[in-house]
């Protein structure tokens, strides 16, 4: 069943133009998926999906695909524009629930886990999901202060690891303190060469890596919690590496 | 000595702001730093500047490290905020002399390379310069149809990784083919699991690596070219990993 909207004043399209705001997606509870990429991962993962809404070409390429139960929404190509912030739209989208705030109690989390302590860029926050992923970790930890999941920036870089992989936000205090008490390793990271080199661990099947924020690093009082603090020795002259690369190279070292 | 301008109309603010493209920057032959960080990191590696501009506050904070047979123009805020193209910008900036087209000849490059093969993205680009930096690399070639390295955002990546390492414009056909003539191996790198794994790749004082196109990785005649092609095996449900990631976790495994 499709239903075709034709105005741009419509309810439903003022309120798909309002995800890319967080008072938006509050009001919906919903998240915007944007592009086929990202919502043929939603549906592979059988992720509930609340609306699909495209351009008429869009939804005829893809509609074998679509889960029957969903309501889905033919726009105009100009309407279709106006949705989303990607700067070359493909005319497709999708809606999603937030997810629930905390999913995961720290006591049961299992295998490799990525802590993010107040990491600030959208790009950097999304790549290092996705890496995650592709590393095998379990999930990804969004501390207080890092920025959200639900930004536009950081679902395109995620490219649907999100389906792939747990996504909580929740204190890391609680997290380094719970998975430290368990005897599962948490390694920080600095630019301090008084720290360990990241070569110098053995590879874990169980434990976490906390990534700081890109201008201040990592708490001082997160660092004084974790098992060890871990540094990647710089041989040029750059006087830090980005922190989603930093975060690739010691997630491939420790969990690859 | 110190020109103060008032007039947004003022020819040079004109051709300052027109920087930001590629046509603004062949006409005065010059790319624009923007920010204290690159404006620093120019004068730090003696980098010959054509001007230094910018708030009163900030060239009052800065001119005791500037050159001193710079010119140096002080804007007014409402002038400084028309140029350059950072959301936040500083209201400090200089342009500096675009660089020779190729600087280096392949027969003669010591050290460790990085080969960028058709990469587009100019926050990948920048992000694998740092990288290639902080690795210890010598240098960088941008082969034909990458993105160029003086776009803005490219510009902003590196963090003035530019005047550390060695930038080179060339076609990499030649670059891989002189240095397998040397001897020097030449890693490609691709998300073929027939490939070699990249742990298993002994570290290298010499060489290369090529990073291929965001969307279709490495061309396949250069394939063909290169000593072996290395992949990084992917352990979760990603597809793939992005590019500035994938180069960071090979370079530090080769090189760091």
């Amino acid at each position: 069943m499709r239903e075709k909207i034709t105005s741009s004043q419509n309810k439903r399209v003022k309120q798909w133009r309002a995800l890319t705001t967080k008072k938006g997606r509050k009001q919906t509870e919903t998240y915007l998926l944007e592009g086929w990429h990202l919502v043929q991962e939603a549906i592979k993962a059988k992720q509930a999906l609340t609306a699909i809404m495209g351009t008429a070409e869009q939804l005829t390429a893809h509609a074998a695909v679509f889960p029957p139960d969903v309501a889905t929404f033919e726009l105009t190509d100009s309407i279709a524009k106006t949705i989303g912030d990607a700067n070359t739209p493909q005319g497709i989208f999708a809606t999603a629930p937030l997810a629930e705030t905390t999913s995961v109690d720290p006591q049961d989390a299992q295998g490799g886990w990525l802590f993010l302590d107040q990491v600030q860029d959208p790009g950097n926050i999304g790549t290092m999901v996705r890496t995650a992923d592709a590393a095998g970790l379990t999930g990804v930890v969004f501390g207080l202060g890092s920025a959200s999941r639900y930004l536009p920036k950081v679902l395109r870089s995620m490219q649907g690891s999100q389906f792939h992989i747990q996504l909580v936000e929740d204190d890391l205090h609680e997290w380094i303190q719970t998975f430290t008490a368990r005897h599962l390793p948490v390694y920080g990271t600095n630019l301090d060469p008084q720290a360990k080199d990241y070569r110098d661990v053995s590879p874990l099947t169980a434990g976490a890596i906390v990534m700081g924020n890109e201008g201040n690093g990592m708490a001082p009082d997160l660092q004084q919690l974790t098992t060890r603090n871990l540094y990647i020795p710089i041989k040029g002259q750059a006087e830090s590496l980005n922190v989603a690369v930093a975060a690739g190279i010691v997630m491939f070292q420790l969990f690859g």
